[in-house]
């Protein structure tokens, strides 16, 4: 049955296994296309134009924010990012869902855009606060001010969460895995997304007249 | 995680599986309520009361009424239906699901009262008429003019189908059953039936304080 694409919000303080569950999510249906953002900032090396960000001077940035050609956006130590609308929505209209990795900015500025019909939304809980903390310092990556500082961001982050269609707490990748692979089955079978009910339903009646 | 149960509509022409449908869902969870109308009809022999029907009379019935306890009912053959409030309300507070097979006119009212919020519509179709004609044929219960009134009622069912949240084709029984549980265990996943992720967040957040 034909049916319009989803907009896959997934939201989570930092460590909370978001992207591992995106990356599974997209190993278990690869027709997902994870949105690419665009961006005002350099290109670091290796990174590829269309694949990692689309690569934008300032003025082409807020031509596209002008234009209304732009999902979200937002500025992040002096550089602007944002989210393309025409990539979502051609992706949208051939039926394939888009999975956005976005913070509750993100996720309330696409709910608010003129796909916002089209959201669901998944917020990613840690187990505890300690776990949270626990993950970023076995990392290694960073300082303690710099983990205090990604502390203080995950309480903003998870004050949120009642914001979302979906909570999910991730105690287990496995179970979490298998929640948000039965969140989208059911989403996808909605009847408000399934645009070849219609025509399916005429058909039906007009069988025997 | 502690949560409020939904009521969930199952609604359908006569023949497209519905029957089948509920009856499969009930083996796979137990805990799920079906729900037991009131009829100011006499018992049948062999009907129980409370288990097959609550058997009132039509003072009785029209008090319930009078006093908002029926979720809906309806005027069957000059014999008063009605689905009491208490049992589902009771049901959804100790977080069960209450599965309700009801027609399109039942499914309005439920969703119009005070518990529609808890509301999950689900519409099975038939893949077509034709085949939901010989399986009414196949029964042999009724005579030419009983099917042909039953195809005039399910042409009406059918036309109400966009009323509802999902819709199912009932091509295949064993698919159609894992499409009910996907639905089911997504619905119960939604953030706003999860009465226990409050709590939990709170305690989440004082953790560190």
């Amino acid at each position: 049955m034909e049916r319009s694409g989803l907009l896959i919000i997934l939201s989570s303080p930092s460590g909370a296994g978001k992207s591992t569950l995106a990356r599974r999510l997209m190993a278990w249906d690869p027709s997902l296309r994870f949105s690419v953002s665009a961006t005002t900032r350099k290109p670091r090396p290796g990174e590829v134009e269309g694949e990692h960000y689309y690569f934008r001077d300032k003025e082409q940035f807020n031509a596209m924010v002008g234009a209304g050609d732009m999902l979200e956006h937002a500025e992040v130590f002096g550089n602007l990012y944002g989210t393309p609308r025409g990539p979502v929505a051609e992706a949208m209209n051939a039926g394939r869902d888009t999975l956005f990795d976005v913070d509750w900015q993100g996720g309330q500025q696409i709910r608010a855009s003129v796909l916002g019909a089209h959201v669901v939304s998944i917020f990613v809980l840690p187990p505890s606060l300690a776990e949270l903390e626990r993950r970023l310092v076995s990392r290694q990556q960073d300082t303690a001010e710099v983990i205090a500082a990604r502390m203080q961001k995950s309480r903003d982050e998870i004050s949120h969460w009642a914001e979302y269609d979906y909570v999910i707490v991730n105690e287990d990748l496995d179970e979490s895995t298998e929640s948000l692979k039965t969140i989208l089955t059911a989403e996808r079978a909605r009847r408000a997304r399934q645009v070849g009910l219609g025509p399916f339903v005429r058909r039906l009646m007009e069988e025997q007249h």
